[in-house]
């Protein structure tokens, strides 16, 4: 079968087909016939050389996002059967057996349930990192409860869009930071309560306007880098910070002013490492849930690409141009 | 009356003698005739000038920690008679009208109940800010759980010695890194099931030891700079960390790739700000619950000090000699 891999570490023109032999599912195991991926920043990131202990080894099939219908099903899964329309993050790094870059994907069936019914396989292919990611972080870490009100930067992107939706879902009033107006009118249709365009504005203006000066209850923090300091300085007292991306250097005495809480949520850990693995089906088969109810949503990209084409789909993501997800299919 | 203040920053050497009126009890407030005393590093960082925010105006009365006798209550104060036996950590930050280096303290009510029945003037002086830091620490933010594994950093120290007696209450297997025998002594007396001397041991080394390499679910990180990197190191995937003195820099790549929690506690944002003080009685009044019940006692460093002689005092403590509290009486 034809697969798109990596053997070493650089920009996207490091990807490049070769044929494999047809994976077969051992115990515990599924075999997917792909039908679409995304690209998520940490695919970026593991081509790139940015995280090496999570990156596979050369030569290297990448992507965890993956929806598509079980072709094989291995002793001992009793949740799935051959012909299942399925979604999952299960594959691309160090630890599982292969990446969604290809015809067939083999994984650890416990990272894979059904797609929800009302999404196609594009749409259910945009979903599970970014929703597992945002989960993990309003759900079980910050535990947002009914009434909170939370900032979730980026609203226009992949976790973001996901992050408004589900904050909205646990109850919260929900503001968002976007860099043009079309992010922020996708936003809103996405349940956004205020957009706030952060350019030009400093994070003590917009937490004056929009909260009064007393700062957010939980800040989402899908960017990392500067954005934490910001974060920092735009929840309460007492407040939190989700963050998923937090591989920089950070002075904490903003944290000890406030009495701050940071929880840094990563995705990889959940899904790499077989100890944690059964954390992800209860919580893929409540986001199909909050999908089947209208509760949840992917925000595609208009530009979409073939899976040979990856190395396109992912130096667009880099140009920071898309409005959502990038998605690829075959 | 005499208090000692401060009318700038620097070494010990900066108190002295004044003269100040008396003071009288306002709408919500009581005069404490001070019987007792503590230093606790706060003190130290006010008096060098590292918390400008948190200093009083100069001259400053300095001191947080207090026992003594109710001498006068103000209108709306029903918790408290003349003649009560108290204790609190109510003063010596802006904010606040007074500091315990003095005969009468004036304070908000709020700040202050009755002290455990059990202990004297001299032993409830040295808990307020150490157990009401640590009750927040453990209880309220880590919400340590029957069962937990937890260190506790430097169990020797103020509130270290504290953190290994509540995170016990809360039913925790608790170890403690301390630098010397003689803390070690003191740490199992006080309940600590293993102490770690860390002194010539690396972070790996003890986790492996005394985890099985496996990490703690709990690191209360009670001293900061540098330990708090080896506290995000001594975590175990997903664990928590709680610290009280993150006035530093870090590179968080520890926290992302083990996708773990960092609280931060500072006790004298919940004490300071008049929004948060609601806080602090019912917690102290937990706490003075188990000082009667033989569950919290304070560790009383061997040389005590005259109200007056608090340079020596704070020169003592800043030496890191001292093997718990350093109390003052008068």
């Amino acid at each position: 079968m034809k697969v798109m891999t990596i053997s070493g570490f650089g920009g996207p023109e490091v990807f490049s087909e070769h044929d494999m032999p047809e994976p077969q599912a051992g115990e515990g195991q599924v075999v997917i016939d792909v039908k679409a991926s995304s690209v998520n920043p940490i695919d970026i990131k593991i081509r790139s050389g940015m995280v090496p202990p999570a990156t596979p080894p050369f030569p290297a099939v990448l992507h965890g996002d993956v929806a598509g219908i079980v072709s094989e099903v291995g002793q001992g899964v009793s949740h799935l059967q051959v012909g299942d329309e399925v979604w999952g993050c299960a594959g691309g790094f160090n630890g599982l057996p292969s990446g969604a870059l290809a015809e067939r994907m083999l994984t650890d069936a416990q990272l894979i349930t059904k797609k929800p019914k009302n999404l196609s396989f594009v749409e259910a292919a945009a979903l599970p990192l970014v929703s597992l990611t945002a989960w993990f972080a309003l759900s079980d870490r910050a535990q947002i409860q009914t009434g909170d009100l939370v900032l979730v930067h980026a609203g226009g992107g992949g976790v973001g869009h996901v992050g408004i939706q589900i904050a909205k879902h646990l109850g919260a009033t929900v503001h968002t930071t976007v860099s043009n107006e079309q992010k922020a009118h996708a936003a809103r249709e996405l349940g956004a309560n205020e957009t706030i365009l952060y350019r030009g504005l400093s994070v003590d203006d917009y937490v004056k306007k929009y909260t009064d000066g007393r700062g957010y209850d939980v800040v989402f923090d899908t960017v990392g880098g500067d954005n934490l300091d910001a974060s920092f300085q735009a929840a309460r007292y007492g407040g939190t910070i989700v963050n998923i991306a937090a591989r920089s250097t950070h002075d904490l005495t903003p944290m000890h002013s406030r009495g701050l809480t940071l929880h840094v949520v990563f995705l990889v850990g959940q899904v790499a490492n077989p100890l944690n693995r059964h954390s992800i089906k209860p919580r893929l088969e409540k986001l199909s849930e909050l999908a089947e109810n209208g509760d949840l949503q992917p925000l595609i990209d208009q530009q979409q690409f073939e899976i040979e084409d990856v190395a396109d789909a992912h130096a667009y993501l880099e140009s920071g141009e898309p409005i959502g997800k990038v998605v690829l299919t075959r």
